[in-house]
């Protein structure tokens, strides 16, 4: 990945990455993204779903949302995922803090008009939700596809950032007398909930009951 | 909270709101908040911590960042909180969807000059993210409330954006034999991590021992 000048960690840059392997998998656990665009010179951030395909960053919603209209026009967006891992509890305010890890693309988006592209970045995006699930439900139709816009940004300039484990105190409060560690957080699924016109008879899928947040 | 063109929920309105009781538990919920500002026409969207005392949004860092250097100078920016509470399981893959609640407000966020309002926004940081620490740690000193930026943002301008509840699929879908529904997403606590470097005698308190994500 190229490191930028717009996107290099810049403060405590020991938390910055800029390969692949730390980029992608931090991209494949998120649900959603936040992406931020500039309408008439104020900035919009808004979450949506996505998926990742290769060393693309697919994002979809309706042919006639504002974020999908102003994007497609080729603006400069950015695309900000980021997952929290922990409470990062120190013996002082000052160096309380969060695990987590983000990552942050940078660049323009276009507008996926291959059909057979289209519908791969549709499968993508509901297998990304819960894998296993694309071969059992009814896929896009003509309509559905026209009402929804897909859009592509390539993954070239883009940089992680991380921090894990121990709060890091100054020397001198390590002997106060004060609990310090770190409060684990994840993604927990719960029991499915059948909708309420589900038809009787029909059993829970192997791809709902197994669900489990990576 | 008065709506705006820039805030109004456009697509499916009916799941915006902007009243004071929707969005403040939506943001009182929130470990981090996306804000999104523009540098030479680039938009960057960064993940922080932030805090809310009464109608104002506090967040904070470094004063050497990047971030609160450019958004201190008064620029218009846009801040961002999601939660994500569900994966909507429906029978075509046109109406899977994301139960979630969001909030974005609009604004110019100002420095907090005031040693009194920054003690108090510094507070607000660590009891929002675990309520009852405060009273325990050390307090920010001299340097520390130097080497600090806290930005207050108005929350005037703002919208929240809800989804709730089971799939909504085509009539002609409900006929299928595929199962739909929700599986609940919630942010799980995990048994606290000591310090590696803990003294030893030193208890877990209750604040930490009792701590459960609202």
């Amino acid at each position: 990945m190229k490191v930028t000048e717009r996107t290099k960690v810049k403060r405590l840059p020991a938390r910055g990455a800029y390969d692949r392997e730390t980029i992608y998998p931090i991209l494949d656990e998120a649900f959603i993204c936040h992406v931020g665009f500039v309408v008439d010179g104020q900035p919009y951030v808004i979450p949506t779903a996505f998926a990742r395909i290769g060393d693309d960053l697919y994002i979809h919603g309706s042919s006639a949302s504002r974020m999908l209209r102003s994007i497609s026009k080729g603006i400069d967006i950015c695309v900000t995922v980021t997952l929290v891992d922990g409470l990062v509890l120190a013996r002082s305010a000052f160096h309380h803090s969060i695990n987590y890890r983000s990552v942050v693309v940078l660049g323009k988006a276009t507008l996926v008009e291959d059909a057979d592209e289209k519908e791969k970045a549709l499968e993508a995006f509901t297998e990304h939700l819960i894998p296993g699930r694309w071969p059992e439900i009814r896929w896009p139709n003509e309509l559905e596809l026209k009402a929804t816009s897909v859009l592509k940004l390539p993954i070239e300039e883009a940089s992680a950032k991380v921090r894990t484990g121990d709060p890091k105190d100054d020397d001198e409060d390590y002997v106060m007398n004060v609990w310090a560690g770190v409060i684990p957080l994840t993604t927990a699924a719960g029991t499915p909930v059948p909708d309420s016109l589900l038809n009787d008879g029909i059993t829970i899928p192997e791809h709902v009951t197994n669900y489990r947040h990576k």
